[in-house]
């Protein structure tokens, strides 16, 4: 729990390199997690060469983590290896289709956080990259990754250089339901907004971004419609590229 | 890393109640998980009574641990909350695409990772359902989940009442890749699921389904691909209805 409430993102990382047997532990206990029929249909790239690195860097917006961290993993969902498991096993896969591309990324994805709290357990920091989605197709072509595979989510891995601050986090009662979901009132969101629109930080970002609100920031410059929109079509088309919309 | 090393999935509970600030704990752990810019794009839906876990139990094919569970967690991808902030301060939210679903499922399934860990630290079992997404417009229903909420993963939660052995896992050279993507050969694939095919629980599920090999007790009897496609369309459809697929 301790490592839990411990977390924060780290994005300056220490020249020294993660002990092989170290990492090998981190991603078996990574393994461990909850997979849909026990069918593990992920993969992970460890990728640690300047030179891989060196192409991934433009993909994730030139973000130095990629090139500083000793340590890149693109986690992928990944019904590549089994369906060709099923093909010499006289078994006819149906897993051509959104449902079970899905079902591939929800299984990439706890393995993904499994793997981050087994490194923070470690000693280790981590950042999770965002940015894996939105040029999916470029990073399917640097990575190699055949039919069936699409790449999820990033995660920088190494030695923290720097001690963050905690981020702040909505008030837990602003994100849980009890029973079913109770939708919110012009005075919840308020309430709930309240202590982040306080911050700081806010001030801060209200002036460098030149806007009046928080929420202005987000919209206008951090995650615009716009590149939402383009984004969205890359990955749609990287789902339909990689094999995974054959809904019919 | 013993919490992770020693993770199974627990399908039967003793009739303990979890304690309310217990649980609150857990998910203020779950929520210190890395989030897309800090939007916390997501929402979790705690069902103890009755008469919720009646009208879920069927939406989850009638598994018992439904009603058997003290506490059922829904996690869903939540833009509406962000929305209706953005929409009270001046900013005109482009978050009805299929990159903010996706961005705001990855939120949510990192949570419910965390919210899991937690919980076994704790002494108490989970166990995810897969189910969530093949009925998700039902759910919706049941839920009251607004436009701009959509659910994403279930996990029943309570105090162990069962010890099962722990389930098997490919090796981990079958799962992981160096640098970039290296395909399987046919040789690749024997030797992945070699250990997998060999063991008891194998031969127990081919003679239950009378099949010639494991592969096709999932094509076949498992997740087959009418049922695949047909998932498919309820989750693209609730994708539409739930205002994520304006990619335009």
């Amino acid at each position: 729990m301790k490592v839990l409430l411990n977390h924060r993102s780290i994005r300056k990382y220490k020249s020294d390199p993660i002990d092989e047997s170290l990492l090998n532990d981190i991603l078996t206990a990574g393994t461990r997690a909850s997979t849909t029929g026990n069918m593990q249909v992920y993969s992970i790239i460890v990728t640690r060469s300047e030179e891989v690195k060196k192409k991934l860097l433009p993909l994730h917006f030139n973000q130095q983590m990629i090139i500083q961290a000793p340590v890149v993993l693109t986690f992928c969902a990944d019904f590549n290896r089994f369906n060709k498991w099923c093909l010499q096993r006289k078994a006819n896969p149906g897993y051509d289709n959104f449902l079970s591309f899905f079902t591939a990324a929800i299984d990439a994805l706890l393995v993904a956080q499994n793997v981050c709290v087994a490194a923070e357990e470690q000693g280790l920091g981590i950042c999770y990259l965002g940015t894996t989605t939105y040029t999916a197709d470029k990073i399917v072509e640097v990575l190699n990754l055949p039919k069936g595979v699409v790449p999820i989510t990033t995660v920088t891995m190494g030695y923290p250089d720097e001690k963050p601050e905690m981020s702040d986090r909505l008030p837990l009662a602003g994100v849980v339901h009890n029973e079913v979901y109770m939708d919110y009132s012009e005075g919840d969101i308020d309430q709930i907004y309240q202590h982040k629109e306080a911050l700081p930080l806010t001030e801060q970002l209200l002036k460098e971004n030149n806007k009046e609100t928080l929420a202005q920031v987000f919209t206008d410059n951090r995650y615009t419609k716009k590149d939402n929109v383009a984004f969205s079509k890359v990955l749609l088309k990287v789902l339909e590229q990689q094999g995974f919309m054959n809904n019919e």
